[in-house]
């Protein structure tokens, strides 16, 4: 894998240029692309003649130069966006989404844009598991996940409306980043439920994607250089803990037990029901807003969309208003009850998905342990580094507080250090 | 002007056909349109012929084939959507924005887009008072305002940043609804700032808008039917108070007078100094999203965007990430501080603008009675029914707690009666 993090200090020390990473890029894709196609569109020949030609400003800025792909969900004016969906084959927008010009505005280079299952609902897309072809990479960011895992590039976009950051980031086997509600805006992003798709970050490792953010948004994130301290985690199981594999519930323990030993203050915690009940509202809440959001692509070209989100869109179209403002108060509620759970608490540890990634390709896995975090709005970073008995990734989940993203980020670093540690000693 | 529920009861009752009212729209519009300058794009024909051959469906539909402006800053995938700018001349999108499939879902035809002043922000645009040709209509939804005031349309769509909706449904002399924050979903809308852009919605009066919100959204809203009980009133001179002219400050109190002798409860309230900072706030939040939201706008076309919004971006990219995260604090704060103020209480009553419609073009009057408004995503309605000694209209703003729209409607109705029973007595 390419750490985005290692290839920045590179530029920045005048050991490579940027179109040098292109190049690096560029060649791991000629050889893995045609098996694992995380890619909707490449745009490599462009793009290095502009890390050539722009190579003293890239240089200068925060991302260096660095590829970057983007989901296939956000809006490019470079590039067709097609949102994963025959329906828009071709389509060319006129601008670009907020995240991409902040990216290149950042000095990213957008290399190309990667698989996203149709409008990021659970129908799969093309994209294959890059180490363990017969098995799911995840979704909805497939495209994205792979393309890290793969060593194709050193960042790359995605999204999250139930679980489709978190899940791909474990599945894969690399660091995946789900802010807090909104810290990368979503305009030109094609929506699902404006209430909870949450656009993320994917990269190598923790202080690869805190580099990302950090440079994307301005904001202090970065944790490569901070001394941090040893986080308050809590163990929670959450009420779905009966759906996680053996494999992941040990996982999820592992971590917890060397976290402690590396000095972390590991508690557990019960979540209390109101979040049980937020977990069901997020359905309702999705269902509601999809219905609304595609219902263009719904009255139109019903038979194109993908019997998954067809599905939501028909369950959609019976929930009345009050369920659904039941739903957002019920969510409301529960974000009252998780301030109040976490006041002395930086992080809860939880699966990042029931187990690792499927073997099939006509599933990209469920989101069942990242639809409540989702809905709460609350920073979630897949901490990689286990694997299970055949060597197919496990992530664990550190879910942070809202807005205190950079808590988070620093917590994740130190879980992940802790499980490195464990696989040397 | 048209009722929506005149027209909607005489369709309902066979005394109108949808083709009928289209007529009534076109007539009146090509008398006036050539110097009003309402529409950035008609759709006369094809909507007359959809309203005939469709016309059992419309009428059995909650809008009964009700023609419908829509401002041109949402997506329209039958008509050119220009957001109000030469750089978006001519294009046209994909897709609907989900508010427009909502319309059409409810049996809406849209008959064409209303001007926007150029992306929603306070450059004006084309369009000129229908009654007074030498004053602005307001903005930024200059032409959906101008279009329901000149009798072109029952039901026209705006959208509100700081004051787009009730100040210029003030300065027209109509009623004017911005929703409690999302009860419009903005997706397919060109973003301003996502945290406050708000849709609403213009018809001829109170009852109007009702049923046009209720037929869109499906909700409890409708008022024409209610027995309503007399409001709960809070007079509010907010720390703006200085800033409404003399007729204007007359007006409010005029009203509060007039609900009062009606048999509603009104008191006066002085708005804490938690909502004066998040009166500043919401410049801050509004600029740093801005500068995001249209960041490929100004990194390509700078030179094509107007003065103000130029200056606004420019602004915008000086706010750093802590001063934006204080705003937001600052807004979560007073939205907690105006819950507890508002418990006993139904709706504040203040200006909807600081007077009648300034005689110029050359602005489109200021927001600074809604900025605070729209940042607490509380519902607002512009009470038409009063003017000034040269018969400009004066309208007051009703605000209700945030999710009671329902309230706020019934209270604004109250109010709306108790003036035009005084122009009667």
């Amino acid at each position: 894998m390419l750490s985005a993090l290692e290839l920045a200090g590179r530029i920045e020390a005048g050991d490579l240029t940027p179109a040098d990473v292109v190049d690096i890029c560029a060649e791991t894709i000629a050889a893995h692309e045609s098996e694992v196609h995380a890619f909707a569109r490449l745009d490599i020949e462009r793009v290095r003649q502009r890390a050539q030609d722009a190579a003293e400003a890239l240089v200068a800025a925060p991302l260096r130069g660095l590829p970057v792909g983007i989901k296939d969900l956000f809006d490019t004016a470079d590039l067709p966006t097609a949102y994963g969906s025959p329906i828009y084959a071709g389509h060319q927008p006129k601008s670009d989404a907020a995240l991409v010009s902040m990216i290149r505005r950042a000095g990213g280079l957008v290399l190309g844009k990667t698989v996203t299952t149709p409008f990021a609902f659970l129908d799969p897309g093309k994209t294959r598991h890059p180490h363990h072809r017969d098995h799911t990479p995840g979704g909805s960011s497939s495209g994205s996940a792979a393309a890290v895992a793969a060593g194709m590039l050193p960042i790359a976009i995605g999204s999250q409306t139930g679980g489709s950051v978190i899940r791909p980031a474990s599945y894969c086997g690399i660091a995946g980043f789900k802010p807090s509600f909104r810290l990368l805006p979503m305009t030109g992003a094609k929506a699902l439920a404006w209430s909870l798709d949450t656009a993320g970050i994917f990269a190598a490792g923790i202080a690869d994607i805190a580099l990302a953010a950090a440079a994307i948004t301005g904001r202090d994130l970065r944790v490569d250089k901070a001394q941090t301290a040893a986080p308050r985690i809590a163990l929670a199981r959450t009420h779905v803990w009966a759906q996680a594999s053996e494999a992941m519930q040990d996982a999820v323990e592992h971590a917890a037990r060397l976290s402690d030993r590396a000095g972390a203050r590991v508690a557990e915690v019960r979540l209390p029901p109101a979040l049980e009940d937020a977990f069901r509202a997020h359905a309702t809440i999705q269902d509601f807003e999809a219905w609304r959001a595609l219902a263009f692509e719904y009255d139109h070209h019903r038979d194109a969309i993908g019997p998954r989100l067809r599905e939501l869109l028909d369950r959609g179209q019976t929930i009345t208003p009050d369920d659904y403002d039941s739903a957002r108060r019920a969510a409301r509620r529960a974000r009252q009850v998780l301030a109040d759970l976490m006041v002395d608490t930086d992080v809860l540890l939880t699966p990042s998905a029931p187990g690792a990634a499927p073997k099939t390709l006509g599933s990209t896995g469920a989101p069942v342990f990242n639809r409540l975090w989702t809905l709460m709005g609350a920073p979630c970073i897949n901490v990689p580094g286990l694997v299970d008995s055949v060597g197919l990734p496990l992530g664990v989940q550190v879910i942070g507080r809202f807005a205190r993203d950079r808590t988070a980020l620093e917590a994740a670093l130190f879980v992940e250090q802790a499980i490195a540690g464990a696989h040397g000693g």
